[in-house]
This record gives C-alpha cells, structure tokens and sequence, in this order.
C-alpha cells in the first residue's frame, strides 16, 4: 500500500541514535536529523520504487533547495527513532517531502519537517525528473 | 560598531569548506551548513560580549527550536565562505538569529537561514536568558 | 554463543552506508569508519550483554587512546555494509577491541582497525571497569 | 623555511573546536580529529605549493590507507587548536604524513597520528604522484 491518508507514500525507516551524533548536552545535535531526514528519504525511495541510488546513476541529483524543521523533544544516545516520510508534492522539476521523526518506542515526537528539492544533473542543470524513475509513484493506485 | 541597518549586531565569521563536508554530488553537503550556522553563532557570541561557551558554563544552553533554511548556490571543498550572523529577535527565554553566507572571494550568495532557539538549564527546564549573559546586547548603542 | 575461534564475542552489526556519509570522490568518507566502528562496539554491546549505555548510566565511559585503521576498499552509497567487532582484551582499567567491516552482499573486506579504550568516571579519571557492567563476559562460556 | 627538524615541511594549521564536534561525554568525538589531521594536510599543502584542491583538479586523489592515532587528552568546546602536520615519507605512488594536535594556548598534547595515503585517479586505479605536483617538495632546500 502505497498510501495513507494525507501523507502520500507514507515510509516508515527506523535505526538507533549514534553516540557520535549526541553534543554536549548529552542530546542528539540538531544537524544529525538533517541526516535522519536524507535517511527517511532513502527509505522512502527504496520502499516505494524510486531508489535515490538509482537516480545518482542515471546521472541525477534532488539537490536540496529549502528545509524548514521544528524541534520538540530531543532524541538521546542508543533511542530507537522512526523517520515518518511522504511525498507532499511532485513537480516536474522537484519533490517536495514531509517528515515526522518520533521515538519508535514511546511514539513521542520529536521532530517534524519539510524540504524541498530539484532536479539537476551533474553539471548543476536543473532538469525535468527523469519518467523512467518517477514512473512508480504515478501508477501506483493512491488509496486513501 | 554593533549594529548595520536591518542585521543588528551583525557578525562575519571567515572559515574555509572542508574536505568532509562535501559529498558525491562533489559539493558541500546541505548539513554541514546547519553546522556553518553554528560556527556563525559562535564568532557572534564571541565578537559580540556573549560567548556561547560562557553561557554553558552558566548553566544553560540554546536549544534550537526551528530553522528554516534555503539553499540558492552550492559551496565547494577549500572555497573560503563567510556566515553573516545577526540577532532578529531577543525574548526572555529566547533568540532569533538571521544569516547569509556566502562565497567570501566572489560575494555569491549561497545560503540564507534562520533559527529560533530557547533557554534550558542542563535539566532541560525551559528558563529565562541570564541577564548577565545578555546584558552586553542591551548596553550596546544601536547605531543604525 | 558468544565466542567465535580467535575472535570473542563476536558480534556483526549490519546497516547501509548514508549519502551524507560520501565524500567527492563519490565514496565513503574516511572518519566515517571510525563511526561505524562505534556503532559496532554499540552492537556487540547490546549483544554480549554489556549494553554501552548502561556503561554511562553508571557515570562511566569508555575513553578511546588509540585506533589504527587500514582501509582496503571504498564502500559507497547505500551499500549494506556489516561491522565485525570482537573483544581482543579486557583489563581492569580498559578494553581492546577489533574489528573487520566488509560489504555485506559481496563480503569484499573494505576495513580491519583495532581500538584501545580507558575507563574513566565523568570527571575524566581513569578507574577500573564496574564489575557489574563487565560481568556478562566472564561469566559466559568460551567455546571455540 | 620548509622544513623543521625532524618534522620536515611542518606546517601549523589553527582553528577553534566546533560545538557540532562534541560529544554527550562533553569533550571532542574522537572521530572529530580525524578530520582535524585532514585539515592540518589542506593546511599543509596550501602553505608548501601543493595544494589538494589542485590535485583534485588535475583528477587524482590521495586516498587515504592507514590511519595510526594516540588520544592523550581532550579537546573541548571553543577551544583553540593547532595541528601540527609534516611529511614523512614521499614515495611514487603514495605519502606518509606526521602530526600532533595540541592546544594552541597551553601547548598541551592533545593527539598524535601518522596517516598513510596512495595516489589513485578517479577510476579508484593506483598511479604515480603527479611530477607538476609534488615538485615543489623537491625543489626546496631542506635545511636541517
């Protein structure tokens, strides 16, 4: 099933927090969810048909153009956590995607997200998204 | 001088990309600049009277709260970037802080951000700024 | 079982290489290793019954002194890769471990590294391991 | 002058630790530092006429093959650092660089390391150092 309700291609990755990803305050660094969030976006690719390492090797990259996050809770050292991921938006030219981060555990959220980005190749050309790539999202039967 | 027009107490903080931040797409990776916007907090906290590290040793740190960040050009390993740090807002448990980098040699724009933050003690209790801490921004003329 | 010929206790912890953990030279960068390695000493940990966390809990850590790390091959995005990590000596005051990385689908060998670490309470004095956190591994038969 | 005694074409490179590079033990990650030693090569080949960034544009690398590292004291939040770089040994096809990292205000060691790297193009194939670009390493007079 490739939907839910109004996350659309809703990917669930879960993985523990790293020691090396805590700061000094003894809590996870903010950058480290800028990662959880690149890692939600693997998951998602690799879930729904449109693995993000096969577009590095058609000779595409989503860049990132825009990220705003919100912090609640912080997340701590061996935290199991789930990045909740969807597709909000796709463009011809770039994907929007959402993000809940919550302790898998205690369900507890911690963070919530949204980037957006565009197609380009590897000269930095922004371009359409190739079909071939983004084809499973579009034949896929949105439920929900 | 602690002021310049619309970016109080604005801060220039000089430092060259590092080979580990950049990535396979052969640019800087989008979370090493949330770690840029850092480095720019700290040079602001340092050349403006209120060292972040003092504030730890206080007792208290800035948790981040919300960032919003837009990505316009990418920087690139040994590229000698420059993070424009200045204060949007200070409240009594907490600070807004605006920012531009950019390319130091040619000027070019590459990111601009925000980022919201509140006071906690190491208990993680939300608190009031110290007064101490803060004081020097209130004393400063704002020239402008 | 908990020993494997000349390796004890070890342990395999398995995940796949992110995107923010590539370089520009289109593979894995270098420092990464040294996280991997860590997450592998956070497996054999949870593991072997000696849960790392706990270790902190307790107002103890485990200091590294000293790594050496030969790389052989480059793992790449979104490579499952697994961290073999093993227990080479336990001293009062400190643990040596080994370990080999190896792409998990092709069992290509990318890393072998060894890691010296000190025990020492949060004031950063060397004291000797707590008997109760270390406890698991000598009770446990060594077969092999 | 290029060389120092036994720690020819040493090179010091100086910056302050990041908060990011923290760890909730409150002192440096010990995988941060090996990221400094990479700072103190860029250090050293900016200052020595062999640029990394030109190698890279010339299209080869040195990756990177063994890594030997001693940890004797941490490094903390804001502090000032400098890491000292030399070169060991130059062969055809690879190079062996000294260090150690101390703290630039009291001079306390912080770590020591040697990293060994081989020239490879950017198929990964091993090569030969490019003649253009070492050459300013055998054209200076080593004083003793």
């Amino acid at each position: 099933m490739a939907a839910s309700g109004n996350r659309p291609f809703l990917t669930e990755t879960s993985f523990r927090v790293r020691f090396a990803e805590t700061d000094m305050m003894g809590i996870v660094h903010h950058a480290a969810y800028i990662v959880y969030l690149e890692e939600g976006r693997s998951g998602l690719g690799r879930e729904q048909g449109i693995p993000y390492a096969e577009l590095e090797r058609m000779g595409f990259s989503l860049a990132v153009s825009d990220i705003h996050i919100r912090y609640y809770e912080p997340a701590r050292y061996d935290d199991l956590i789930s990045v909740l991921s969807w597709i909000e938006q796709v463009r011809s030219r770039g994907m929007t995607f959402g993000y809940e981060i919550v302790n898998t555990e205690t369900g507890q959220r911690l963070v919530t997200a949204r980037t957006k980005h565009i197609c380009v190749d590897h000269n930095g050309t922004v371009c359409r998204l190739p079909h071939d790539w983004i084809a499973p999202l579009t034949s896929q039967p949105q439920a929900g």
